[in-house]
């Protein structure tokens, strides 16, 4: 039985009826939806000689033992966000079995490099605002402690709703014990950007995830009457913000690829008759090289000092949350080229803005590298999120030819 | 008996103390504390020769006749903002019972023209959002058919609430009548803006009231993820409005005395992880000159234009409320001017910001003007406001002195 790049299709269409609304994807981890989606994908596994359990942290692993222990891990995530869309994370993961197949069938059960598909748990950390929940479990990066006390809006507390599906807090540290053996992890996912749209690709290959720099920073000036202050007599708040708002676009602007966004900005008091006496902004940074997301981070710290001193204001900086750039393996990369050029005639290197598991593989040591597949307007995490059915079995087909040359490449190594 | 400025300051502290609270004045039109203050106010007058009468929007009226029938009027407000402070509305009034005080007993009990004190019912509109309410409805301005459906936040209509304090909706036109024979109308009021605190004068002619356009501006452009949409790639709504309010304060600055203010930005979705796909801005801007305000209101409206094509957003307006300028009257401005250097050696002309009921008198065609006293680092309708004894002391004296220009005037002219 060879590849059948149709049949994922096919399937992704499947599981959409069976997991999605008229909203769009309601596979939110650890909800009876997403149970549901595990157990469809689990008859999916019928008649392959194929090992399946569920480890420590609740990531499903299907395992077909090789030749040798040195395993080629292919990864994805059945779980989506609320009213998300039916291509993020499942496409991983249905490509994946669609390859696991074609490996299965072309050596008779018994392929030279043992192959592992995984489905991270909670990959979208829709619920308990905690995302790439099971991969870092894997890596050895996630921090229990400030986990469990995690609940969603309706008060259920993450320790309770996780034991539910089988899994206890004090024991996930043992999800790293699916390291072992682990030679190489691919991940197919869809851009979720506009990049590959543009220019006319159906894939990219992924340099890595950016780094992340994510701060509140907030303007202090003074209220004062929007009738009676004169223009000159203010320290308006919102003029020092809205210099930064632009600024940071000429900061990001140095760099390819670099991206820097205000997301949120808040005025208070908020009415239309008080000039603004405090603004609060949130600031996103992310480039995939750490000394540009440096850079980036400490301009625009100094020019926020400067616009608050231009107003009368100050200016105070919160950290929010920050990651290093994860680049990924040099030869995965190559390979990874290969195979979208065999497929596609023409590849290009990008960075991934958005997180991914892979980040987290990756930074277990683990050698990594990810293949994107355009988007439809480069909208996702919404019921629109949408890719070209050509597009899609050509990715199948290059996860597939990325899969072949990286088990050569296992090989040679060991 | 002289007038008596230093019984003024006593008195203001006096009403201070029945009707404020650790968080400042409280006497909210309608409200039990606003019918203290007022009967405190009436108690006031026992002994002197006055007829005192509430119209049919539930102004206060103390009329002491004089040899003519023509009037001399002076205004004030009891009512505060909740949490106000203690000058705001009660100085013009206690002020101006002062005056009245001077003038019955100089001219024992028969002055040359009649003098009226009215105490304008809810000018502040801090409880139904309608401001100016008894002053409107005096000059005939006030619409009943708009404010009989106001609602407090406790859902207390506002049909119900006048009722309770002897108010009936339909009879408020009549207040009009109270217009009969006026021939000219004084108001003392803190500057609320800290004009005359940086020229380092105690008092000020009001040359009048600015007018307003007040609009809420939205820009449409859209929602994208901050990590996967190139910066070149965006449509983002912050940007447009971020240089709109930094370009008004240039629109503005072309003109002595004008102010354009944004008080409000709003961020849609609001996230740190997504740009800004719709931003809703207020826009408050004020001049005394028509002509000056609508080449502002076209500027901004030409600017924000521009600056939503260059971002690939859209932009609409909405009118939230307006109103024309009112100048003050030419003569009554000079006799303003003499009266104020007189008693503090010097003068400044200045637009008012604030609305205030002088200028619902000016609009019934009765000649108007006010007086400003400097206020203490310019703010007001807070527990804070305040002013040098010294001052109020001034500008008491400063409204006596114009009191008897205004009436030697109003002698002359009929």
């Amino acid at each position: 039985m060879s590849l059948d790049p149709k049949r994922t299709v096919a399937e992704l269409k499947e599981l959409r009826a069976l997991t999605g609304d008229e909203n769009g994807a309601q596979r939110v981890a650890w909800t009876d939806t997403w149970l549901k989606a595990r157990a469809w994908f689990a008859s999916k596994l019928k008649g392959l000689p194929v090992e399946h359990h569920m480890d420590a942290a609740g990531n499903s692993w299907v395992t077909l033992p090789g030749a040798s222990a040195k395993s080629l891990l292919i990864g994805g995530h059945l779980d989506s966000v609320p009213n998300g869309g039916w291509l993020d994370g499942s496409l991983n993961e249905l490509a994946g079995l669609e390859v696991l197949r074609r490996i299965n069938s072309e050596f008779a059960g018994r392929p030279p490099v043992t192959v592992r598909l995984v489905d991270w748990a909670d990959e979208e950390g829709a619920r308990f605002g905690r995302s790439l929940f099971g991969s870092s479990a894997f890596a050895g990066t996630h921090s229990i402690t400030a986990d469990r006390v995690r609940t969603d809006r309706d008060g259920v507390k993450l320790e309770d709703a996780v034991r539910r599906c089988g899994v206890e807090m004090d024991k996930i540290p043992d999800a790293a014990q699916e390291q072992k053996n682990a030679a190489a992890y691919l991940e197919l996912h869809i851009e979720q950007g506009p990049v590959l749209e543009r220019m006319n690709l159906a894939l990219g290959v992924v340099l890595g995830t950016k780094g992340v720099e994510r701060h509140t920073i907030t303007f202090l000036g003074q209220e004062a009457h929007s009738g009676s202050t004169p223009m000159n007599a203010r320290r308006d708040a919102l003029a020092a913000a809205a210099q930064l708002a632009l600024e940071i676009r000429t900061i990001a602007k140095k760099h390819e690829d670099a991206v820097c966004t205000i997301g949120s900005l808040k005025t208070f008091p908020g009415i239309v008759t008080a000039v603004v006496g405090r603004c609060e902004v949130t600031l996103d940074q992310r480039d995939l090289d750490a000394r540009v997301l440096a850079q980036m981070y400490r301009e625009a710290q100094e020019c926020s000092q400067r616009f608050a001193t231009e107003e009368k204001c100050t200016v105070s900086w919160s950290r929010l949350w920050n990651i290093e750039p994860v680049p990924f393996h040099p030869h995965l990369l190559d390979l990874c080229e290969q195979a979208v050029k065999e497929v596609s005639g023409a590849s290009h290197r990008m960075p991934s803005g958005p997180l991914h598991d892979a980040a987290e593989v990756s930074r277990a040591g683990i050698p990594t590298v990810m293949v994107f597949v355009q988007s439809l307007n480069g909208i996702s995490h919404n019921k629109i999120e949408d890719t070209k059915e050509e597009h899609l079995e050509m990715s199948v087909v290059a996860l597939d030819r990325l899969a072949t040359k990286t088990t050569d490449w296992i090989v040679q190594q060991h």
